[in-house]
């Protein structure tokens, strides 16, 4: 049995699941496609934000991009409605298949749980309850409280500060390569749920753990 | 008549017409809308790195990411060559049809032009004498020799200290509003070229100018 770790899980398509959104868009007349591009796009801009030492909410940039880019489609009805639907279904996606057994057996087998996001700890907090997981989780934590967004290295240092951990007993759990490398920088173990089978971009640090889901990590840490 | 400018271009979208790169990628099996996806994928993970405090050069940025987005598409060919097409399509591509009488317009007005990327040197230099207007720039600048990619502030007071002025003797010309927020942040004056009604996203500085093509800015800059 390996040692308790303090596991820290990015939330947006880590653990909700983001392919509803296609259909938020063509609900909306724009193409489904887009909504990867609105993602895309909005972390560009966050991190774009970010490296020129700048923060604002994620709702404000997810917001503002998604009128940019619906702007440019020239949907049909009216741009704000337009938008207040996708963010909506943004803020009401649901728990991927394999994270509530996953979560459960993390943390049956002793560890630490919480999360770490860019966007809004209410929406963590909104997820995981409907998930029925939410009593699992010790601590929401978001770049909101944060002096910088992920993957800026402030933002796992307030979290290993919040957690009253050091960043080599906390481990974080992501989709995204950019995460997995801000966090391999600052000094945290990283695991990689890697759901589609995609190629991990050389140009980023390596996780040290790479699982098809959630529910592979128990054990995959147990070994 | 104003004072001389040294004005600062960016290179990829600003100068260089990338539409072309939708028919690269439908040329190796994949959809053309990948394009806008693959631009705004390679350019966050360029960010997300300058967030971390990491820069590699943008050609190992473009092609990873462009591995990875290929490689999900599931395209028949082999990876490998598909990979190399669309890259050699970006690095082949011409100036927007504004660009060469804007430029000309700028430098008999007697301001300085110099470019600023954070793609390769080598690539702007093969664009501007592709475009026949070479000769018409003092310098061309590249975050290849700057401590960070633009819009972290160091790269813009890279430019300044290469062309010898202070940020407020320099003007940025760029498509792109997270390169005119890195530029404003830094002390320069910004011209936001903005060739397709697009909406600026409110969560970036404005623009000090908007034009629709580059032959605007002479008259703007003498007004």
């Amino acid at each position: 049995m390996s040692d308790p770790l303090v596991i820290v899980f990015d939330v947006n398509e880590t653990l909700s699941d983001m392919a509803p959104l296609g259909e938020a868009f063509a609900q909306v007349g724009a193409p489904r496609g887009l909504a990867r591009l609105w993602f895309a796009t909005l972390l560009r801009d966050g991190f774009a934000l970010t490296a020129s030492g700048d923060k604002q909410p994620f709702a404000t940039i997810a917001a503002g991009a998604l009128r940019t880019l619906l702007g440019a489609e020239g949907i049909a009805g009216d741009l704000d409605t337009a938008v207040e639907r996708v963010m909506a279904a943004m803020q009401n996606l649901s728990l991927h298949p394999d994270v509530p057994d996953g979560v459960r057996a993390l943390a049956a087998a002793g560890h630490r749980l919480v999360t770490l996001t860019n966007g809004a700890k209410a929406n963590s907090d909104k997820l995981l309850v409907a998930g029925g997981i939410r009593d699992k989780f010790e601590l929401l934590l978001s770049v909101e409280d944060a002096p910088a967004w992920k993957p800026a290295r402030a933002a796992y240092e307030y979290a290993a500060a919040a957690a009253g951990s050091d960043p080599s007993g906390m481990l974080l759990v992501a989709v995204h390569p950019w995460d997995i490398h801000g966090a391999a920088k600052a000094g945290l173990r990283t695991a990689w749920i890697n759901r589609t089978g995609a190629r991990y971009p050389s140009y980023f640090r390596s996780p040290d753990i790479v699982i098809p889901a959630l529910t592979a990590l128990p054990p995959a840490l147990a070994a």
